[in-house]
């Protein structure tokens, strides 16, 4: 280690917090907290984590804003490629501590810190993903992994923070959450085991809505532009918006069971309202506007990409490609999708688009075909099927 | 064409009564009325196509029972893939038509006819189905398709009928229905258009069941067996069963958006509770029980035989190929699937399987690992990211 | 059919002869002549087919040079994604037939043609490539096929030209020959058989150069740049130029057996020195500067890209996507490739390239690990194989 | 470790000869030598190797013939999958090292020994592939790796025997070789750079045979039964006179260019005529008698089976489904492939067999049509091409 400098990935909970009085007590290191913001934070948390950063013996603390950045370089590219996880996670937590590591990945260079630390276990993905991050982009840096190394319970931690004078009445929470702006994630109890559901309670947002409303998404090249009616300067505060509306309704609950990037099994509860909704309101105005094989080839790349990014390989230049295709499929996909929101649950209604190819102008499903006739369809699926047909002639012999 | 006997698809609606009519009077054939039973009809309704058949002409009428041939056939390896067209679609009409194609060539060929008719029009789908299958498995077969060939209007269908002296209160549904096992397709009026999500009085099955339950699905090597620790002769026992207990829940409603085989774009309501809580469930099941690249492989070859299944290609030899690919993945799919039923919704609470990697005895994913150490988890991802480090290095000069 | 002016796609043999004279005569058009050049013909050859075609009553003729076209929209695409149909064939008649549909179409619209017209036969791939791009391209035109439509064999051609006058020795030739600059295919006689060889003299380029050489291809971004050190204004005269250099080597000769559009198999000889070597030297240097992911995800999109091509396909947006994707990963596919040629084979050497990531500052295989230690290497690979171990473990029980 | 007894895997070289002294004088462990022979050493090199393992100090020495269990559980399937990694090179010692890994683990078990070494360096693929199957399949194994933990040099290794006595004339050859049924490796000197060819001495086999010929090789369900009317009892033996006839011509030279499972590329040259010929010829096979969409999946799956099998993952289930699906597309490919030898080259000719999709009564491809019209074509291509057209047309305005 070539200095005294370490930054650590300050998220403000037990481990980090443990890391800074560990580092600085114990290990003797200048401790420079960051915590970059992925949208999970409100003014008033990031004030108190400061406070705190800085009396357990950070020497300086700092919020990155990387919302901005985040979704620019990568939520834009889940949507556009529809990812969920096994068909279902929207990676609220697995992308953000990716776009989490490289930030502080770069800020240790920026201060020219010898080292980095962070404040995963050794049982989960965080921590190839931070270290990982960490080896790629800040070759000379030393990472440090206190709670790993030592394997620490949550217990002894308190009890070290305790004995040490900080007495902060930590959580001992039923529930570790992690919220963001792609997804709150919720993992304890239940989650450990194969067999139970999680609790009503256990989801930070309750229900508070129960009458059914519609909204109105305006989509532009792939993006989410407006919500009823109402245009954003960025797409984050769209996302914002939709999830106010779409959040007491408690809709985009579920589990995600799923391999881990070290090969067990992991389950963990998650609530995403407003990705859910427009991963599938995006999915329905794809339906409409793209051919068949655009979409067979977007689910091959989507369901790439997002494999990659849950296992921390997004600096792997096939993921620039990847996003570079998927920008290009985008350019038709315009238009607005009508979503009704009830409780636990959401109802796709329709689209409107100038580039919806189910144009009545060449027939419709079933009741009456335009351009061409059904002696072109008996032609075409002579053809279609001919090398059947030759396969089961030849075989019947 | 080679005799006066025409096999004719007979599904018991306007446009196959016509058929038989038209075949009979105008034609001068001896028609025989097949109407292929994939679990859509009732004994009662059985009763009646008969003898309205008979009636309009028709020289004999049958019933051919495929319902265990087309589970053993075809709905056993959709459940194996987790067969959703678009992600949405469990092909609930898509798959019936293939096998009612292949029944209604297998019977000419029995009964020595010289042709077949269906009663599909011009602009969609089944068509190519029936037209497919004849040219396959039918080679020196003649089909004969009245409606698409000379584009009748359903008015004028029933004016003629009704000028025969058939006037029986000829249905102008608003919608046209189509019921199976493996779920109804509800089309017309909205889902001619994008913008419109079908009325609640659109779907079959009306919501009569609003305290919500917990359903248990026992699966077998993927299929199931049993449902709250009843066991069936055969699957589709179970699958009705699952049905009787979950279509009262309103239950697995959805519209289709999707290509169809001729190019343009169809939409078409559903509702189908048994199937899309089936494959969840063993979806779900596989999660705990594969590892991750059977799962991607699976989800790879499931969605290509969904697609080649919808478009009428079931007759590749690839199909038979990809079958048993699927049916080879599912030796450890076993277990315990547990379901929470409630007023259009459900929820998957978890599983039990004797066969489930997520195993404590390997550690719990985020908390403790177990048969690795920390150590191990530096040296994998240092390695694991080794060529993306080189890479960065090389284009960082 | 609104006028009648009809273009003809005119490539001076047998069957677009007879169609001028045919269309001309027999049905009082009037044939405009449109040869659409893609690298096939020498300066001479146009002129006589020129003199021929208004003989024949051609009302005029043109020739629209198509090379750099076809190049920058296509067969770069085919180099980025290493195109071997059936890992065998470049496509040399495949693509450019689809350019020249594409020209004639574009043609007629500009002149104000009413119909266009080609001499493809009922049995071949050619006939769904112009079809295809006239219907797309050329929505009221009506298209004219007379050699597909009246099933003539080529001696009833050569009568009918004859009895008008035209008794120009029009060639028997065993082989019906296409040249372009992407190759040239041989068929008829051996390649009619599945049992055959074509024999030595089939092919149009015989051996003549037997002293083995080694030829220096430069890359930039994945196009040839450079040959021997020299550079070119534009990469087709890379390719001719290298093609100069290795046609004497009687390089690049096979016999490809694939899938026709129309569902048989079909089978024909090429020779095609400059497409083959062009496109292993550009897959061996994508070996050195691409990462695993990348060549994998190429691979996928290259397969297709040229399958669709083959397949008369070209004009869905999914191949503009897939062109964006390829070029994106080109990025760094620069350097030199030196190559060995020596009388029908060629043998890669090595290459050259600043962004080699077979760079020994991080080791050579076998030999060296730097970056990473064994220890490094043995946590890596538990965490590799710890699902294959838990998957193991659970099923020994 | 819980006993003094060791399993090493002796290949007779000099790393692995270093080890059993090593184990022995230095660590006073009880080396049990295990030769796994899959077809590279002849039966008086086994001597030797048995006389020196036990002269260096061995406790035992044992010879597992593993040849037909090679074949009968990977050989077979990637000629099924046509694998030739980076479309170039067929496994030949990734496959091999494999099942050397996998019956030294089964041999520990057999004899109840603690531990097991291997003498593979760490910069290479072989530790992966030991290392893994040993975790798999001997969870309680401990692994010993001196030449990796010390990181030696060959000289440190050779200095260590002298001085004890083992002045064996140690080969200080320009290039390992690695030599087993499917194909010789060659590394060393110009295959550690990027630029450098192997020159014709550095392969084991030399040119002695310049005389074309041909060979005939008859497949049944996708393995070779015989060679020039010859039947053999087991593939393998068909396989070796095959190699008995090619090798003297000098066939299926190349250099893999290729990325290892550590991150790092490498570069290694082999000789592999008989899996080269027979790959090749398979392939030929599965062109006449598969369907498009057969090839297209046996292209996937034989792609990823050889990348895993390569990178050492043989154990993950997935392989055994990859397997079934491979084997279940080979019902219909027989049939004899004649193939021309010539120096350092080979040519397909042709094929015949009852299965040959390839059939005339069908139709040849471009000269006639038969069971379908040229109107079939004009329909299917209109239906072909119904969605490019209406996505143009929207895209037109």
């Amino acid at each position: 280690m070539s200095n005294h400098k370490v930054v650590l990935a300050y998220s403000g909970g037990l481990d980090t917090s443990f890391c800074i009085l560990h580092l600085t007590k114990d290990k003797g290191l200048e401790v420079h907290a960051l915590t970059v913001d992925t949208g999970g934070f409100s003014a008033e948390q990031l004030k108190t984590m400061e406070e705190r950063a800085l009396q357990l013996g950070a020497k300086s603390f700092r919020v990155a804003n990387a919302l901005h950045d985040y979704y620019d370089q990568c939520i834009r590219y889940m949507v556009f490629g529809n990812v969920l996880r096994n068909n279902t996670y929207p990676l609220s937590v697995s992308a953000e501590r990716m776009f989490q590591a490289i930030e502080t990945a770069k800020y240790a260079q920026e201060i020219g810190a010898g080292a980095v630390a962070h404040g995963s276990t050794g049982a989960g993905n965080d921590q190839v993903r931070f270290d990982l991050a960490f080896n790629v982009l800040g070759q000379n840096l030393e990472i440090i992994t206190p709670i790993r190394d030592m394997q620490l319970s949550r217990q002894a931690e308190i009890d070290y923070l305790i004995e040490h004078g900080y007495n902060w009445n930590w959580e001992k929470a039923k529930y570790s959450i992690n919220q963001g702006i792609w997804g709150t994630s919720v993992g304890g109890a239940e989650t450990l085991t194969s067999q139970k559901a999680l609790p009503e309670d256990a989801y930070p947002t309750q229900l508070t809505e129960k009458d059914p409303s519609i909204v109105e998404l305006q989509f532009e090249k792939g993006e989410l532009q407006g919500v009823n009616g109402q245009s954003f300067v960025h797409p984050t505060e769209a996302i914002q918006a939709l999830q106010k509306l779409a959040g007491p309704y408690a809709i985009g609950r579920d589990i995600h069971v799923g391999d881990t990037i070290i090969g067990i099994k992991g389950r963990v509860g998650f609530e995403a309202a407003a990705p859910l909704i427009l991963i599938k309101a995006h999915h329905l105005l794809e339906k409409h506007t793209l051919t068949k094989w655009q979409q067979y080839w977007k689910d091959q790349m989507g369901n790439w990409y997002g494999m990659m990014l849950h296992e921390a390989q997004f600096l792997d230049p096939v993921m620039r490609n990847i996003e570079t295709f998927l920008a290009d499929t985008q350019e038709h996909v315009s238009g607005k999708v009508w979503v009704k929101l009830m409780p636990y649950r959401f109802e796709l209604q329709g689209i409107e688009s100038p580039n919806d190819l189910m144009n009545s102008a060449f027939g419709h499903y079933g009741e009456m075909n335009k351009g061409f006739t059904g002696e072109d369809v008996k032609g075409f699926t002579k053809i279609l099927g001919n090398q059947t047909k030759i396969f089961h002639s030849v075989h019947k012999k």
